[in-house]
């Protein structure tokens, strides 16, 4: 199956590119209410269910345990810019278990936002682990195995404890077996299991509305889901997609990126979750269909809410000089 | 028409995103000797045609007057890294009419590499339109200006004599005539024509055949791209996919990227011009596909050289911790 252009980039009055994708907006019965494209075909997720592998965290009791904040338990559910706060608050979270940057398996790496990252350079620093994106979540897991007495070591990989806990929940709330077929080795180093859109959406909307998963599931993905809507600059930095678009709706949607092109979100007053990957990887159009996604899931709910996230579906192009020279805009097909 | 998948990103055992795209392998004479896609729909080709767009400079007599050298020709065709000697150069080339970088009119772009502006902003510098990436082509039609005797100011403006003239070469070597309707501002705030990619490919076929353009005209395309091949730092930068296929074969192909996906390229021995889009503007798959398709134009030629850029074609990918996750390939059909 062949999925549609979803998002135009345009100079002058031409299309100059086109992104094709698919996305599943779904309830908690696992019914579409809204999606495009091929939604049966596995996917990776990559970084959009971080707030799923963040699960154990809550459920085994290392959370309560270790007395994470709101910002704690945002920032084990990040893809964070390495803005100061974010190492500190990392370091912070490794120390509560007696660890250092040196227990982290995600690997060393320069912020992915320019300035942030020049900022750096101009200080004379050099990316350590607590600077990868992935620090937050690796503490998360970290603090999990302390808790439960486990060799730390080789956290990462795919027999270890952590990541069969990880495994287990992506499992049961998505419905598939995820084995090693369908396993590719994440840019930090832990598995990740490619997944149909309509399943990974699926997901989200059990834990929002309570529906097909186990109370105390559903309690501990919507603390976490609450922490992050509370805290979007510790699960993404500042002037970022996710953290623009969870300021924009207080406590009303959650947002969450993946490398390649991929979007998971929720909508916990509709119980409505969704996931969105652009074909070919695109962040500037994964981004834009997000926002389209959100203002259809609230069209009839809330239009001037919808109106907001429609705003925020086209972006603006400038050249060097501030020219506008054309825009990123999603094209969603009547639905 | 449907572009078909030419690049695959693969994670594991499965692809993850994929890249559609066209491209055309003309002779001199406009036919196609290999080629996918549509290639009638005009497409921007942004700085692909640099080239193109320094043939006044060498046409008016001012590279002559200027005593430029090969490696300022280069410069001239360059999308730069924006590195030291690139600024050096550019500047340089400036001062030989008097002029300096606040005649530049391309706007302050810090580098698209992130090392180089990394080692930019440890020094405590902050970018000036020397470091933008069209600083050396820049200063070619500012020499060109000079030379004329014409003003100055205003020189990247549609109806200013200089871009006339770069409209003037491109439609004398397309075969189009580019009007207001396929005209877009470019990232340095010239005008880019959306061309179609056949005719594009043509247009490097004139030049390197010398069949259906001047005389004069192809041995001024000659002088430069020999220029280009000689001094391929200068026209792209360390480690850039530019110069490492220019390095791969001296003298004998000659390649140029642009933004949104764009390649351009030539094979003088074989007489042949390509040009080719990937839809959705990735860097990625637009430099695999490349090496791609001179390793099709050389297949017949030189089976050897052939395999050195079918090499090229497939990309490992590694993430923080350098392990092996996947790879980013070149997907030809059979043509």
């Amino acid at each position: 199956m062949q999925n549609p252009v979803l998002v135009e980039v345009t100079r002058g009055e031409l299309v100059e590119s086109c992104h094709r994708g698919a996305f599943a907006l779904v309830d908690g019965e696992g019914r579409l209410v809204a999606g495009v494209g091929d939604l049966d075909r596995p996917v990776f997720p990559r970084s959009a269910v971080k707030l799923l592998q963040a699960i154990p965290l809550i459920e085994t009791g290392a959370a309560a345990r270790f007395g994470l904040t709101d910002k704690d338990l945002s920032l084990a559910c990040a893809s964070h810019s390495g803005e100061p706060e974010h190492l500190r608050r990392a370091a912070a979270m490794l120390a509560k278990a007696g660890l250092d940057e040196t227990a982290l398996e995600c690997g060393p790496e320069w912020p992915g936002e320019p300035e942030i990252s020049r900022d750096m350079a101009r200080r004379g620093e050099t990316p350590c682990q607590l600077h990868n994106n992935c620090s937050g979540k690796h503490a998360g897991f970290l603090l999990t195995t302390v808790h439960r007495g486990e060799t730390a070591a080789g956290y990462v990989g795919p027999n270890h404890p952590a990541q069969i806990r990880v495994k287990a929940v992506l499992e049961d709330l998505t419905g598939h077996s995820l084995n090693v077929d369908v396993c590719g080795t994440d840019g930090c180093s832990i598995p990740t299991y490619a997944t149909p859109l309509r399943d990974l959406a699926g997901a989200f909307a059990k834990i929002v509305s309570g529906r097909g998963i186990e109370p105390q599931r559903a309690e501990a993905g919507q603390a976490l889901m609450r922490a992050c809507m509370a805290e979007p600059f510790e699960m993404s930095g500042t002037g970022r997609a996710c953290m623009t678009m969870m300021q924009a709706a207080p406590g009303r949607v959650f947002v969450k990126t993946g490398a390649e092109g991929v979007f998971c979100g929720a909508l916990p007053e509709l119980g409505l979750g969704f996931a969105l990957k652009i074909d070919d990887g695109a962040k500037r159009a994964s981004e834009a269909l997000a926002a389209a996604v959100l203002a259809k899931a609230l069209e009839t709910a809330d239009a001037e809410l919808s109106g907001v996230f429609s705003a925020m579906a086209t972006a603006p192009l400038q050249n060097k000089r501030g020219t506008l020279t054309g825009e990123v805009r999603a094209v969603l097909p009547d639905l």
